[in-house]
C-alpha cells in the first residue's frame, strides 16, 4: 500500500510500505477514506522537532473496517469507523475516568503499539489499528460521503476544541475569548456555542478566518494581539476580561495572551501542544487564573459530537479549506506551512 | 494603642503607635480580641523578603465593632466581626465573581488603603477596616470565648484550605492528597472532609502533625517526600494517584510532589504563595494535570464556613497549639520559626 513518511525538513514522500495484517486479536484493519494533517505535524515538517530516520505520519483519520481480530467485540467489517488521535484500550483506571490519552496502554499511530508491532500511520490506505474496541468508533451506518470532513474532525480538532471550552469551565451563559484561528481554534469557537457560551471572542488577525469564526458562532473579533489584544479583551468583559480562555496554539506568546484575557478567577482551558511555555506562576496566583487542559482525550466526547454531527448541529467539517488526493500530501503539508490553508484534507478512498 | 512592627529579619517588636479613627464614612474602628501569626509572615521574618523600613504586620484578626463611619450598614457597634485577610469593597464585578481578593480596591492590613490612609495590621489592639461594609462579617451574637479561636482561622487558614479544596473539584467521593501538614494543609484536611471526601491522604513527616490530621479526617498518612512521597500516593490509587492534590505550602518541591501525587485528568488546588515555582508544563500538558487556585478570596466563603464553625460541625481552631498574650509577640514568630508551634494565637482582648 501507499502511505506518507516524514523524511527531514519539508520532504514528505508517498512510498509503498507493507500492506498491514492482523496480528493481534484485538487488532482491527482500516481501509483509510480520508486523513488530514494536524498542526502538530508541522512541527515535524518545519524541523523545529528533529527527524532522525524517516517516519511514518499521520494521527488523524476514517476509514472502512476491512478484517478484525478475534477477540473484538464492538466493531465489525463493512462499518465505517472514526479514529481517535491515539489508541487506547478503553479498560484502565484512565480510560474509565475519560483520560485515555494516559491510557495504561496507549500508543500512537505511525509508532509501535505495546507489543512492538507498528500501528500504521493515518496518512496511509490502510492501518492496522491495536485495541481496536478501547479505540475505534463505528457509526450506526456508513454516512453520505458529505458528512465524512466533519466525521474526521472528531479523531483530533473537534474533540480538541470541546477539550478546551469543558476544561475551562464554558457553560450557559459563559464570556469566552478565543485564543488561535487555526482548526482547533474553530472548533474551539463551535464548542464554546455549543456549551451555551454567552459571547465568544476569536482573536484572528486573518479576514478568511475571521469569516469563518462568525459562521461558526463567534460574536466578536479582536485582531490585535500580544498585550494589546488581551487589553481589548479585557475592555469587552467589565475591564476584568473573561471567564473562560481557550488557548489553542501552545507558544509563550498565546499563553501570555490568554492569561491576559481572563478575568480574575477565570479559567485558561490549554490544548495547543506546549513549546517553550513558561508560566509567570505568582502572576496566576494573585489573580487565581487556573490552567486546565491538557492533550485531549478526544476519546471521551467522540460519541457525544458524533451525534451532533450526524443530526446537523454542528458543521466542524467547514475547516477543510483545501481538499486534496493522497498523491499530493507533499502539497497538503506546503499549503498549511505557508498558511495558504487552515486544514488539508485528504481524500483516500470511496466510503 | 500597641501594635506589632517588623523591623528586619527575626526582630520582631511591640510599640506604641496612634491610636486608629475614622478617616472615612465606610470605614469602622474595632478592638482587636484575638490575632494570629501567618506562614507568609515568616517570609519577611526569615528575611527571605527584606525589610526595607519597619512595617505593621499581621493580617487575621476578629474583634468588637467600637465604632463606625456613617456610611456603613451591615456592621454596627458591639458586635463580633471576623475580618479576611484583604480588604475588599464586596461591589465590584470581581467581588460579585467572588474573587474579593482582586476587589477593584483591594487593599491589605498594614498598608495604606485606596484613600491613601494606612489600615492598620491585625497584630494589634484596634484597627482601622477600611470599606466595612465589604470586608467584615459579624457574627449574629457575641460568641462564647472558647469560639474564638475556630472564628480566627475564617480569617485566613480554614478559607485557604477551603478553597484549595474547592479549586481542586473535590466532591463525594474524591480521592485527596494534601501536601503541607501545617495551618492550612490541616484546614485543608477538613476541608475536604467536609466537601464529601472519600479517602484524604495526608503527607507529613512529623507524628503530632499526622495526629492532628487524623482528628480531623484524614485515613491515611504518607510520611515520604518527593518523588517518594508522590509514588507511595499513586500506590495508594490504582497507581495513578488522588483526584485531588491540596497544595499547601508553594515551594519547587511542594509542587513538584503535587504534580506527581495528581491521577492523570485530575486537578491541584494551590493556595500557597508561590515561591520559586517552575512548572514542567508539557509533563502537564500529557497527563492533563490540572492547576486551580491562587491567593484565596476567603470573605467568599466566610457565611459558609461560621455557619459550620457556630454549628460545632467543624473545630479549626484546634491548629493553634501556642497561646500567648499580645506582649509576647515576639515568642510567637519565633516558635513558629523554630517549628515548635504549628500556629501561634495571640490573646489581645476579651469578648
Amino acid at each position: 500500500m501507499k502511505a506518507t513518511l516524514l523524511h527531514g525538513e519539508r520532504d514528505i514522500r508517498l512510498e509503498e510500505v507493507p500492506d498491514p495484517t492482523i496480528k493481534s486479536p484485538t487488532d482491527a484493519v482500516v481501509r483509510v477514506v480520508a486523513a488530514c494533517v494536524c498542526g502538530s505535524d508541522l512541527w515535524g515538517y518545519r524541523g523545529i522537532q528533529p527527524t532522525h530516520e524517516p517516519r511514518r505520519i499521520g494521527h488523524e483519520f476514517v476509514g472502512i473496517v476491512e478484517e478484525v481480530g478475534a477477540d473484538v467485540r464492538t466493531v465489525r467489517k463493512g462499518q465505517f469507523v472514526i479514529a481517535p488521535f491515539m489508541i487506547s484500550d478503553g479498560t484502565c483506571p484512565n480510560c474509565h475516568n475519560g483520560v485515555q490519552t494516559s491510557c495504561l496502554k496507549v500508543s500512537g499511530w505511525g509508532h509501535p503499539d505495546r507489543e512492538g508491532f507498528l500501528a500504521d500511520a493515518g496518512q496511509g490506505e490502510w492501518v492496522r489499528v491495536p485495541l481496536a474496541d478501547g479505540t475505534l468508533v463505528a457509526t450506526p451506518e456508513v454516512p453520505d460521503a458529505g458528512l465524512v470532513p466533519s466525521l474526521l474532525t472528531l479523531s483530533d480538532v473537534m474533540g480538541t476544541g470541546h477539550h478546551a471550552a469543558l476544561a475551562a469551565g464554558v457553560g450557559k451563559g459563559s464570556t469566552v475569548a478565543v485564543v488561535g484561528d487555526g482548526a482547533v481554534g474553530q472548533c474551539a469557537v463551535i464548542a464554546a456555542n455549543r456549551l451555551g457560551a454567552e459571547r465568544v471572542v476569536v482573536m484572528s488577525r486573518h479576514a478568511d478566518r475571521q469569516k469563518l469564526a462568525k459562521e461558526f458562532g463567534a460574536t466578536d473579533v479582536v485582531a490585535a494581539r500580544g498585550d494589546e489584544g488581551a487589553a481589548a479583551v479585557r475592555e469587552l468583559f467589565d475591564g476584568i476580561g473573561a471567564d473562560a480562555v481557550l488557548e489553542c496554539v501552545g507558544t509563550k506568546e498565546s499563553m501570555d495572551q490568554a492569561i491576559g484575557s481572563v478575568r480574575p478567577g477565570g479559567t485558561i482551558g490549554y490544548v495547543g501542544l506546549p513549546h517553550g511555555v513558561e508560566l509567570n506562576v505568582p502572576g496566576m496566583f494573585y489573580r487565581n487564573v487556573n490552567l486546565h487542559g491538557g492533550v485531549a482525550p478526544v476519546r471521551a466526547y467522540l460519541e457525544e459530537l458524533l451525534s451532533d454531527v450526524l443530526h446537523g448541529s454542528i458543521n466542524p467539517g467547514k475547516v477543510f479549506d483545501l481538499n486534496l488526493p493522497l498523491t499530493e500530501v507533499a502539497e497538503a503539508y506546503a499549503a498549511m506551512d505557508e498558511r495558504r490553508a487552515i486544514k488539508s484534507f485528504l481524500n483516500i478512498g470511496s466510503v
